[in-house]
């Protein structure tokens, strides 16, 4: 073997390492962690990253890519995982290089701080103990886009981050698009009151028996609870600290049943694409999903053109009446599958409908914009969410919980972040449009409750290719085409249009 | 602030976030990993351990430490944190940088997965599945001691790890010494059969009842839970993140009452020490406990001196009856008493009696010695342990997960560590002397529940130290004497008379 690349591949999965060992301090942090450990964890996550990243912007990192890529085509081909490490690695160190190792420590343990202090804000509905805080957080950030100037638009390289290769202005052209088309399907949903009921979804649904039938869904999905497992947390995620160890974590409401139900299957959603990284890419940094946008088209496949489908509840309708008689034993199929896609303007983002969803996002998305170029400042925050809210939803929040506190992802220094939420929208549908030229027996394999062919296609296709091409490159390898919204307003005037009778 | 010492804080910071780092993902290992995980569990502790290490032995931390040592003691004073930590990190530089790093990550690797093996195979009761993994183990080991060369004996650099300052000839001294006594002791309470009954303490005790019952007792010692928590594991113990995040596990057994009672407060001993470290010493590497001997005085007092006292249960008894009142509603408190005290030669080391609990370390002690020398091969280890808990216990295990595999200490390459379980158990009766000397009312405090004096005293002259001193300096200064048998062997013979009417 190459002796370079073996040196590189060393180099490389130490900084993995000390990446993963964050990962499992942040995901400790938000599961078990009393309160007393939150100043030495961010102490130490601001080490563990800080070194991470001084570790990658070595000259030695530098050099070895450099002379690596100058033969690496030619000497392996550019599909294999040769070629495509020197490509990464190249991209990344190109990128990190640029941002000091000491800024990279300070965010992390300026947001361990702040997460801690955006719970209990949250908890006590109290924005202003969180205000400094966000300050803090939007001040580091700004500085660490700062470092990529000269740049057309200061928020290009926070979007770069989680999307590598997306523009401001592209996001800008697909949400003016996409806005008022959404205004207008929603108003024409309002109209129809009275169609979709869905009051059978709220009563007392007994948490260990959600939990039970959340986990034999993650299961059948192929969810591999021996590489993986569910814990409790006040935001839901997944994290992965290998291939092989892969965790979601859920928030049950005893009142609301979809909650933990969709919110299962789409975090198992993303659990599915870690887990299904081909193992020849462990360690790589390759190994993991390519963005977030992808990573995010992949957790609502199976949260919404699986999970929010009439095949689907096929199979597993039967069986949640039975975990659940007293609750569901009236309701007909037909019923359950308009209630869980009723559609109506509301306050939380994560308990959206598919119509509705993309607005709040337009609306992280534009306040982001705003608080970056410093023309919103912090004092007037929730006011301006209440006002897009308003504008866009025709709902406001009567506080601050429900409002501009309801996500975790500020406190986390995740800004740049949300509009991946919308991208993934939009390829999940491209995506699953494939899948089902591919596969002819898609819908009946569903309506059977076996999901083996699709998870072999999201597979071989996507999941198995970890971070190998840029996200555009392997839309385009899937599809044969870029990333368009078209094919996702389509199929929600066709859902929805059949759902309300419009 | 001196500059150079400001600066070697920083980087010793840097060495102690790594260090909670890798306990962090060692106690998730055994809390909450699924087995997937180990493979990359095991290479981010070599990883973490390694730099730890690489980032310690630097020439930059030795020319500091060697620049200040010249002018510390007359610039600041023995007893102060500066003295002190210049002190304390020129003995580590010393003895560290004799390892390479690589050994120390490869330790860490292969122990990760030993352990792993170790678990399956004590559950499996299958040894052989094991033996390679304690091979290789032993052989890493052996090349760690062999670093420290030259040395009177190869195990004398093993100990110090665990006990700085202590000789293999000294422990071998005092094993010697109490051996026969210990032995003696036991023939004559066995001669007694029947004077002491403790069929009540088994039975089908509900665990969310003692786990309440564990944490109503630890939070009454003083352990601080919003710094710390209780989870499961197969092997209990106490572990630390910060002197603010101080775990302890706990194994409960539904059918034998003692186990999770005392092991609880066991590891709760082991919690206040750590939680009782002076936060000046935060991030020093001072700011743990001395010496795993030290450590281990202080579980043991807790545990048996204070646990298994008659002033404890006169407080404790009623409420304990109240919890299990079928179980325990007809007995007396002095038959409880007498029963938790029950001396009886058996196979778990971990649930010993006061008095032949050393033996079954001795019985350690004198294997780890042989397969180090290389006079006893791991072929022969299982028969080994046999022989020798017939000899000195008169009991021997029917199969081996009873037997060499009931512990975990060998699989994460604790070898040197059994010696201070006893060290630990002198000196807890030692210092618990100084305590009851300095403290008139200590007796009546315990018997009314009260632990805020007793706490009090050992923060003040133990715990708050930290590692600032040496075991030996530590013991020195509070007892104004050195380590020694005499008082535990009287402590053992007075108690044991009383109990068993000798």
């Amino acid at each position: 073997m190459n002796i370079k690349l073996q040196t590189l591949k060393m180099r490389l999965a130490e900084v993995v390492d000390l990446q993963r060992s964050a990962a499992l301090l942040s995901w400790e942090q938000q599961t078990y962690m009393p309160p007393g450990g939150a100043k030495a964890r961010a102490e130490q996550l601001a080490t563990l990253q800080g070194l991470a990243h001084r570790l990658f912007i070595t000259d030695e990192i530098g050099g070895l890519v450099k002379e690596l890529s100058n033969s690496s085509e030619q000497q392996w081909g550019y599909d294999t995982n040769e070629a495509s490490l020197i490509r990464f690695v190249a991209r990344q160190h190109e990128r990190e290089r640029k941002v000091p190792s000491e800024l990279v420590a300070e965010l992390a343990s300026t947001t361990a701080l702040a997460q801690e202090a955006w719970a209990l804000a949250r908890q006590n509905d109290d924005y202003p103990t969180f205000q400094p805080h966000l300050q803090r957080v939007i001040n580091l950030t700004r500085q660490q886009a700062e470092c990529f100037a000269p740049y057309s638009h200061l928020y290009d390289p926070l979007l770069d981050k989680y999307e590598p290769g997306m523009k401001t202005s592209e996001v800008q052209k697909m949400f003016t698009g996409m806005k008022d088309e959404l205004i207008d399907l929603v108003n024409k949903i309002n109209s129809r009151t009275g169609v979709v009921k869905n009051e059978f979804l709220y009563g007392d649904f007994d948490i260990d028996r959600q939990r039970e039938f959340g986990l034999c869904i993650a299961k059948k999905f192929g969810y591999d609870l021996d590489r993986g497992r569910q814990d409790e947390t006040l935001h839901p995620f997944c994290t992965h600290f290998s291939i092989d160890d892969v965790r979601i974590t859920t928030r049950f409401d005893n009142g609301f049943l979809p909650s933990a139900l969709f919110g299962t299957m789409h975090e198992v959603g993303h659990a599915l694409y870690e887990q299904g990284i081909s193992p020849d890419l462990d360690r790589t940094g390759m190994d993991t999903g390519v963005s977030l946008g992808v990573h995010e088209s992949q957790s609502r496949l199976w949260e919404n053109l699986v999970g929010r489908s009439q095949s689907f509840w096929m199979h597993f309708f039967p069986k949640l009446q039975m975990v659940f008689p007293e609750e569901l034993g009236e309701v007909t199929q037909d019923e359950f599958y308009r209630a869980i896609n009723r559609c109506e303007p509301s306050l939380i983002r994560v308990e959206a409908d598919e119509v509705t969803y993309n607005l709040h996002i337009i609306i992280r998305f534009e306040l982001e914009l705003e608080l970056l170029s410093g023309d919103l400042h912090l004092n007037d925050l929730p006011g301006a969410w209440r006002e897009k809210y308003k504008d866009y939803l025709g709902v406001a929040p009567h506080n601050d919980a429900d409002g501009v506190l309801q996500d975790i992802h500020w406190s986390i220094g995740a800004i740049g972040y949300f509009a991946t939420y919308t991208i993934g929208n939009l390829l999940s549908v491209q995506l699953f449009d494939c899948v089902q030229t591919d596969i002819i027996d898609l819908e009946a394999d569903i309506s059977k409750g076996n999901f083996d062919s699709l998870l072999h296609w999201l597979r071989e296709n996507i999941y198995c290719h970890g971070s190998k091409f840029t996200p555009v490159e392997l839309v385009e390898r899937v599809t044969g085409d870029s990333m368009d919204s078209r094919p996702y307003l389509n199929y929600l005037q066709n859902k929805y249009s059949d759902i309300y009778n419009l």
